[in-house]
């Protein structure tokens, strides 16, 4: 039959009467683990509990957008290549997932020190979600659904809660032991570009609108973060000869410490660099008042370390120029991300805006730049395990937390998944401490510090970063992802052997001494090296920068051969062996700090001599220990003595009892 | 900052304040063509345009869902398969793109006369999207646009618009010479799954709520359509030992006449074939109550020849099982499709049902079955050029003209491309006639007959089938495409070769008598066949169903080498020559009708003698032949005769004037 389009609108309404006072009987199912959202946080924290043996539900409200990159099209770079290789250290599929599916690779700040060498890699997008799928969906015990979820079910009262399951929009019911939220920017989301508002998720996805209600109803707190991103360009329609090409490394080096490097060589494709100029920024400065974001009509607060143009012309308006990024975002298609240059501008003026700089001239956008607001929570309602302090069995990773960033998502997704699975086992919790990992700083920052922004990591966050180095994540975290249950006995079992073979060569190589001989002097004249005036120590050698462990072999004949990732460990060991002594010294002391445990149920207000604002912090973030309490901002050192002083009175009344 | 959640709500007011009266510039760009929407029906438009060398814009709501396959994983099939082949012969994509993803093929009906062989292949959908981007990517002339269609723009007045382009949601104007309207199930669309209702396009996209209202304030009569598609399963969860496994032909027979077939020979996927029960039929009949759609609350109208589960255990209630047909969805995914098991029941029913299935017993559903509603026209508002008769320039296809399948889609957006191309270079439109191709049929049904609901071809709707094969497409239709300019000249050539090879073994061969001799005779032995009594023509022995030309290649020595395409022609005109012969007469009396042209301003009120009823159809529909209102149903052969009357009366007056 033919019916006029009106009749739609009727229709919903016989459609609300017809549903009036129905019965609906629903799906009820039984899992341990039920992870919301299939993002960079969730397919890690889904695989992890997967992986452990645990029957595992990954919600998604679109099973195509598994893995999406919606921003820009790599992974990796400036600390976030460590976060990487962490992941994979523990045990998590991030490294694996883009050393399958990168189309440049690039090993950032060679010049520099190898505490802030960072890998980075360019994805092929379409790939990258792909391979994720292909793998959650290999995985034994492992469930993906596509559907909303709408609600967290919990059992007993406030401040008691515990968590018991989710239910989605349709109803349906999944108990479970315990649950992942890794909602990404999909709760309550709003695209924004300039006076277009739409309610979506990224990329045109719905956006999920019910579980914020449920979490506000259980007293989280949320708050309403927001990011952006920029357009994406017609690859036809740009002007390359007017841009630097910027190549991948000739040797390209793997994330994943279980990929052969003799696999991934491959052909590779550019990047291109350019610039915006003074043109570019009158027409943003002259626009500003037709960004809802940037006009101060919205308030949802943004990523300082990864701004939009806007923003970045207006905080730093003396520089005359700012550098974009054209990256392809895969090899089977035509768009290229214009990094650096994301926005909430109106269109026409990202048309202006855009075309003002080299090279794209004549570019043709294909989908808008945009910001999108959504909310998250408070992380410092977390633990360091992730577990929420007000409902026990649920956990949470990713942007949800108040980061941004796919590395940052995935981080804290495989250690919420983790202690996920750990809460269902009973087994005791993985938390990493500032000195052990990069995840360590990440965490400890959001559960402990104010976060009044998108998160982002940086090696400068990191105090013990000598230590915590992309080259070693494996010696640092290995035994910690085998001790959990990610990590097979024979991975395992290299690492000790690597181990071994290191401290056995640090041995050896301490004993060593050259000679002023014929041969050593014409070793160190090819590299430019002062020539011996008498026998030295072979370790004082590779101390000098021009020189290396590698360098030196021809003059050390007893020299055992040895796998390359053991040689950069024994360089890196002896070259920086003073400031690497000094780190662990400072780790000592703060490892004391960290192992003065605070009870979980201390009322911060029955402690004389506490200040109000300390009072209140401590008893929002409720912090594990002394170390974590020293780190809250608005708690002072005057503030930890009178809480030391407490705890050794407490520690006197307990024995004297 | 952080923000209270109910903030979200308090600053859409803030922006609606923000917004009023601003002055909000927005981009202009002008093109030859407008294509709107990008699946089967809008790819086959851009790409047909762009390749007419038109500056086109094809606008999608995501570029990711470019040639999306959001119901069935497989192109072709019975009539569909001949559809594709015409696209093909006509210069479209359709059957390349198939060609380079499919995953298994299969030649239906083999055992069958050649008019309804049709080629069915398994397509992986992630690919098949894929390549199709790809292709619309690289071609010249074409511009691809991630935005929302929300108006029409036309110049005029009512009954003499014109179009002059669309304009989007963020109010860009793209002013164009014509525009092709391919909106698919995306207007103003809305997903059943039970008492669940969401406001999305298929797969959980983003709807478009907008043009339709600019369609009706021009005067745009719309229907509302709707169609469903089946669950998604696990594999894993799939106890395939209790079905039956479909193969792949050995022989590999490409859709494409440009794909050689040596290209394309590769290992395929299985289908699996299992059946419903007594149990099933029960469940569904005790929850019809629950389906919004059966129950009567909503009304778009679903396609009859491709119905749910639900309306086929009502409609067949003597049927005691119906066939299920397992796909994968694709080589790199574990989703698999349950064909033939469409439904709108909730997600609790849908579980029960399905897991009645042998070796569904324990399915997963990964994505739910659901059902959508959505605009779309009555197509009797198109002349046979799919330009709409009351807005010049504006053309439609696929599912927005109210027919249903990928092929039917391609068919039109094919055709409604090359048109509204031809309008812009004033040049004559291209139109095929019922007895050229099975597109012909497709168009000229939609735009003639009543359709009560989405429109799927059929061979028994072709009543020239004998002669609309999908063997010959190429002969019929390639001059076609070469006359418009999507066929290259050395394509044209062979087809041009290929029919004078023909013709000339035909005639060959008519003249070639074969005597009893002992090689014929034991050659009729190893076939089963009668021996010679005396000696025959060659063209008679081939007429005997269980010998063929080629079998008989060894007692026909003076035969030529030919490809193995023109053989199958001569082998099929000589053993169907009876048939085909009647076939032409009668397409020759069906010409005559369609030659008579009717005049556009005709108004049928003039004309005495004529039915009331067909005085309103025939003024709805404006056939442009006595052909075409011979088959508008409300018609009757005495309303011809007097039209025809009045034609040799309106004749002899002009001839006197």
């Amino acid at each position: 039959m033919r019916y006029s389009v009106n009749s739609v609108w009727e229709n919903n309404k016989r459609i609300k009467k017809w549903k009036e006072g129905r019965k609906m009987p629903c799906i009820v199912e039984n899992y341990d683990v039920c992870v919301v959202g299939a993002g960079h946080a969730g397919c890690e924290a889904a695989l992890a509990s997967a992986r452990l043996g645990l029957e595992t539900i990954l919600f998604t409200v679109s099973v195509d957008s598994i893995a999406m990159m919606p921003c820009n099209p790599n992974i990796g770079g400036s600390s976030k290549g460590h976060l990487v290789r962490e992941i994979d250290a523990l045990g998590g599929e991030m490294g694996k997932n883009i050393d399958k599916t990168f189309i440049q690779s690039k090993m950032l700040n060679k010049s520099k020190g190898p505490a802030v060498h960072s890998l980075r890699a360019q994805a092929d997008k379409a790939s990258y979600s792909m391979e994720m799928r292909k793998t959650l969906q290999a995985t034994e015990h492992l469930t993906i659904r596509q559907a909303e979820v709408s609600e967290i079910l919990t059992e007993g009262e406030e401040d008691t809660y515990k968590i018991c399951g989710v239910k989605t929009v349709s109803g349906a019911t999944y108990y479970s032991k315990s649950v992942v939220l890794c909602t990404g920017t999909y709760l309550r989301a709003r695209c924004l570009t300039g006076e277009m508002v739409t309610h979506t998720g990224p990329n045109g996805l719905s956006a999920a609108n019910y579980l914020t209600d449920s979490l506000k109803a259980h007293g989280i707190e949320m708050f309403r973060f927001k990011t952006g991103t920029p357009a994406r360009m017609d690859k036809k329609s740009i002007d390359f000869s007017k841009m630097v090409e910027q190549f991948g490394d000739e040797k390209i080096v793997p994330f994943s410490f279980t990929t052969n490097p003799e696999d991934i060589q491959k052909e590779q494709v550019s990047c291109w660099l350019t610039y915006t100029n003074e043109k570019t920024h009158e027409i943003i400065r002259k626009n500003l008042d037709r960004s809802p974001i940037y006009a101060g009509v919205i308030e949802g607060t943004g990523p300082r370390y990864c701004p939009s143009i806007e923003d970045k012309v207006v905080k730093f308006a003396d520089k005359n120029k700012h550098q974009v990024f054209i990256e392809p975002e895969g090899i089977n298609t035509n768009e290229m991300y214009v990094g650096g240059m994301s926005s909430s501008l109106p269109e026409d003026v990202q048309y202006q805006m855009y075309r003002t700089v080299p090279g794209l001239e004549h570019a043709k956008i294909v989908r808008n730049a945009y910001a999108i607001e959504y909310d998250c929570i408070n992380p410092n309602q977390l633990y360091p395990t992730l577990e929420f302090k007000k409902i026990k069995g649920l956990f949470s990773g990713g942007q949800f937390n108040g980061s941004s960033g796919y590395e940052e998502a995935a981080s804290q997704g495989l250690i919420a998944g983790i202690n996920a699975s750990m809460y269902v086992k009973g087994k005791e919790p993985l938390v990493l401490d500032r000195s052990e990992a990069y995840i360590g700083v990440l965490i400890d920052d959001l559960v402990t510090k104010e976060n009044h922004e998108p998160y982002r990591m940086m090696t400068s966050r990191a105090e013990y970063r000598l230590l915590l180095r992309q080259d070693n994540a494996d010696l640092r975290l290995t035994k910690k992802g085998y001790e959990v249950g990610l990590i097979p006995e024979d991975r395992y079992q290299w690492v000790l052997k690597k181990e071994a073979l290191i401290e056995q060569e640090m041995q050896r190589i301490s004993k060593v001494m050259i000679g002023a001989n014929q041969k050593v002097q014409s070793l160190l004249e090819a590299y430019g090296s002062i020539p011996l005036n008498t026998g030295t120590s072979l370790v004082e050698m590779i101390r000098r920068p021009e020189l290396s462990y590698d360098i030196l072999a021809p003059i050390d004949p007893e020299r055992p051969e040895l796998p390359d990732e053991v040689r950069e460990q024994v360089n890196i060991n002896v070259k920086y062996e003073g400031y690497i002594n000094r780190q662990i010294k400072q780790v000592a002391q703060f490892k004391k700090l960290e192992k003065k445990k605070l009870p979980e149920d201390f009322n911060y207000e029955d402690i004389h001599g506490l200040r109000k604002e300390a009072i209140q912090k401590l008893n929002l973030v409720k912090p594990v220990s002394i170390g974590q309490a020293s780190r809250i901002s608005g708690v002072s050192p005057a503030d930890i003595s009178v809480i030391l002083v407490y705890l050794e009175q407490l520690k006197y009344q307990n024995t004297k009892k």
